[in-house]
């Protein structure tokens, strides 16, 4: 089995750069292609990766035994179709997220991944991060036990986007986040957003996602904030957490606070107290999620692991965007998640 | 006409205290009585103020001659039948938010008060803090230019009500404060949450209000939050505003920022620019909200004006909330709202 | 012996009514006297406290068998007249800090207290405090290792004494804390500060303590801050504690941060590797300060106890307040601190 | 007259690729050398900036009569020596901060230069920040009034030096603030501090300036902090500055606050009123300092102007630094500054 890889990166814009400063950086990976139709972003490329190979025609990258791999960082509307090319072609992908444009698009890249024993990755870099990988890890100890809701706030300034609204731009982290902490099922989505600058894409925007036992996830996007939130609150029956992604030295706060219900004997009866203990910051892990998930990217394939963020992972975000995709249209009525 | 007032407050129990003690400060409220079921809350009432007149019997209210007004300071649901009794014995009314539990019974209240020629006002607090005064001359000078969105957080742990869910308890007040704040009619509503303690009452809750204009109000309130937070962000085509209720020195903070779309000639030609300039927190009135409504509740009754927070902005809060029940219901189904 | 008191408080200012409202809560206290030579002071307090005795003779208090504990709580130029009278007259006495004017002060009062076997309370209000107390435990426990150093902040706009300076008003509560939290003799002090309004009184003064062994404390005071900070660090050995004391959840901050130095031959062979861990918030006791203190007051007199803050704690601090003085008259020169 | 300049840098360490960065940007200057004994340094250079010259020897700088003006980026114990040479060739200097070692280094090279009609600027990078060119705007607007205080603090965990205490390592920033901020002159000088590591390099201190009209300085600087700090308050009789140099978005703010002093008959009948109003965050030049500077240097040299950091602004800091190392040897006994 080979020892090593080469890959190939397509789209060379705002996020292409990081990914092959990120794939440069990982030992087993030998080779890169940067493919773009843009001779300016092949240019720049060059000449801080002077090792790497370019080209501007995505058939080269199709066509050569040499690579292994392929990472799609390009608009969204393109992913279904690049990334099918390069697995009828023999690639495994690493596919920016959202993976794809609809719920019929990724369960065929699904389907042929399969198909061709090939692996799907996508890009849901916050899994890779210290914070999140530290929540997931409190839950997996029970420390939170039972999770109440999840609720993220993602706002700021900018950046608008032409071609999606502010939903697929920003909520495709949060909802890849919370697949991965909560473990249940999602049932229903109820989103609901405006635009207002003349187009149809809504650039503020709130997403409810409901589970079949009560947990309840709410995320909050606006393109319009003046100042930048990245805050998420997660209440458990025995603890709660507050995220704040932009506090450089306490991410992640756990809140020994809780409510206790003493006796449901009618609603004149019921008793409630409230705990309130210490506060504790846990020391995250600050390597860089990118390079962790290069550096996972590489071993699922030559290991033939399955990644956790493989194309059903993918799938089950793009299936949320979609519902809430309907339900904006209508207001917020609530869309089924289809099992 | 007279020049001074003789008032009841009806009930002493989490929020009566305080709207003795502001009662008690207005010069031209010459008597005060206390009603309450409760003897300690009244032997309570006695020892902080030696000259009130206390009472268990409602009806002594009612039948008392020189009471010219009454507070209802009592469970929400208690409010139509003790405020209806207080009209038809001719009293002018203070009552607490929310105005009643149904939009009928507001509207009843209202057209009895209009029939009878008195006055009703709705504790909407709020709307007498500095904070929201001056959010409101700024819109009113034109400073934020067009609104975009209001998106306010009210969470923190507790206060767990026994009657009505986190909605009904914490959304009145942001709700008033949107009412007070925005010209527009809202058009219609859109609320989910869910429960978590084995009685039907929601803890967690997300409200959206839409209006005509692509103005959207957002609300979040959450009993069940490790942090308190109180913010509201509002986003205006020229500045936008933070205010943070729970900042002593910088309440309100206005961002010379905003975003400018250039040229609209199809998707990919939209040019967005973003400014980005001065922050400035002006100085906020200090003097104490439930003063200032005291002082203007009496000024409304001698010298017969409308009050900004009269019956049908009560009502409007009232038809919201009735919504919003509506809509929980079915998880985030758009209410339209009656005009 | 007597299993009850009862206690005059003498001054009724800004301080006073809190002494009252404290005492008053002390069960064992059965019986308080307010002096004040302002009459309008004791009908506020006569009002607020019906069951209190009040007068205007100082005189009446001494020569009262009943009372059995005086709480001075006037200017400190004149605690030392009342003071001894108060213990001359066989009266316990609880001191409003800082202790004295002068160190010689200071002694006669101790002396004479021990002379006629009463005790001395010194209002070090801030060593009853949970989190004092708190840091107390911490270094107690060894958590923090040896210590480096102690830098408090307290610094706000006004309020303007009219007979002492910024280091007279604000650095005994420092000082006093410091005294309790460090179980090294300070040796020297340097005080340095300047006036600003034409009087001789310096509203910003900056006051370093110097250990044997290199602990190192300084203070920052300051009546001409925009804003309020009350800010201490401590560095240890093994940790460091961040107690900000306007942080309403988290007052204490314990951080797992710490240098070690691996190898001292010669100064470019220094290795220095940081360390840098979680960080830990406990839940600090919310019980009032001064409520505490009035308990542990009747303890320490009815069970012939030994005060923390008795009368040689507040003499240490005058010490400090006194050495400070002629440091500040000389910018900055040390003066060393008689054993 | 030349119309461009070839510049040398000397020490590619920790600040060097700073200014070598910096120095390749601005378009005046068409060559750049870098000069280091250590190889490796040299490579790393090379490999980011292909296009300039490397040398290991100094005397090849010295004695290229192409190169017009020497950056000098070494330890400051080594300032002097090299400063001379390049000036006794005919260079232009451009020296890290601190200038020098001592006065007697300082003025001897300013001598030379002035001789040799040769201009010096030292690396008082923060001049060029938006945040000080700002504050200084204010200042010269009249807007703070008379000043009162400058009170810093520039304190985190490490970065430990080997061959300077903390306040040779963190002061001179500072202390050129100061100097640039406040125009008058500074008289003496009082510092303290302690070392915790066994060698004789204070890792703790704290200094004070004073200045005749009773404007006082004070610095607390500290490699020992668990938490990151760099704030300065500045006490204007008119206007108050908060700078926070770890706030992304509101660096500098402006309190409306103060303090009148109505009645100075007596201390007793001193009447303060306190005044507190609008705070206002201007926006801040978000440009990169050192680019600023240098493109600042290009232009005195080729222009013939006197840097406002030139040679005497290094030795008015230097001579600030001497006296608080004689300070703090005798543990903050004041040390006056020679006019």
């Amino acid at each position: 089995m080979q020892k090593v890889l080469t890959v190939a990166v397509v789209g060379y814009g705002y996020w292409g750069p990081n990914i092959v400063r990120n794939f440069s950086a990982v030992e087993l990976i030998t080779s890169i292609f940067v493919c773009d139709i843009n001779r300016d972003a092949l240019r720049c490329a060059k000449k801080n990766y002077p090792a790497i190979n370019l080209t501007t025609d995505f058939h080269e990258i199709l066509s050569s035994p040499e690579i292994d791999a392929v990472a799609i960082v390009t608009p969204v509307f393109t992913h279904y179709e690049l990334a099918k090319k390069a697995l009828e072609n023999g690639k495994h992908i690493f596919v920016e997220k959202p993976f794809t444009s609809s719920v019929a698009q990724a369960e065929e890249l699904i389907e042929l991944a399969e198909r061709k024993n090939l692996k799907i990755m996508v890009d849901h870099t916050f899994l890779f991060t210290g914070a999140v990988r530290k929540i997931r890890e409190l839950i997996d100890e029970g420390l939170l036990g039972d999770l109440y809701y999840y609720d993220s706030m993602r706002v700021n300034l900018g950046l608008f986007q032409h071609d999606v609204n502010v939903i697929w731009d920003l909520a495709p982290h949060d909802l890849s986040i919370m697949d991965y902490i909560i473990d249940e099922k999602p049932e229903a989505i109820s989103a609901n957003g405006r635009p207002h600058f003349g187009n149809s894409l809504e650039d503020v925007a709130f997403l409810t996602v409901f589970f079949n036992n009560n947990i309840i996830a709410h995320f909050n996007v606006n393109w319009l904030s003046p100042v930048k939130v990245r805050t998420t609150l997660i209440g458990g029956e025995k603890k709660m957490v507050v995220w704040n992604d932009l506090d450089a030295d306490e991410k992640i706060r756990v809140y020994d606070k809780g409510v206790k219900v003493m006796n449901r004997e009618g609603i004149y009866n019921l008793l409630v107290s409230y705990r309130s203990g210490d506060i504790w910051s846990p020391k995250i892990q600050e390597t860089e999620a990118l390079r962790v998930e290069a550096e996972y990217f590489v071993d699922c394939i030559l290991n033939d692991r399955k990644p956790i963020n493989d194309g059903h992972a993918g799938l089950r975000v793009v299936k949320m965007m979609e519902a809430s995709t309907e339900s904006l249209r209508n207001e917020g009525r609530p869309v089924r998640l289809a099992t």
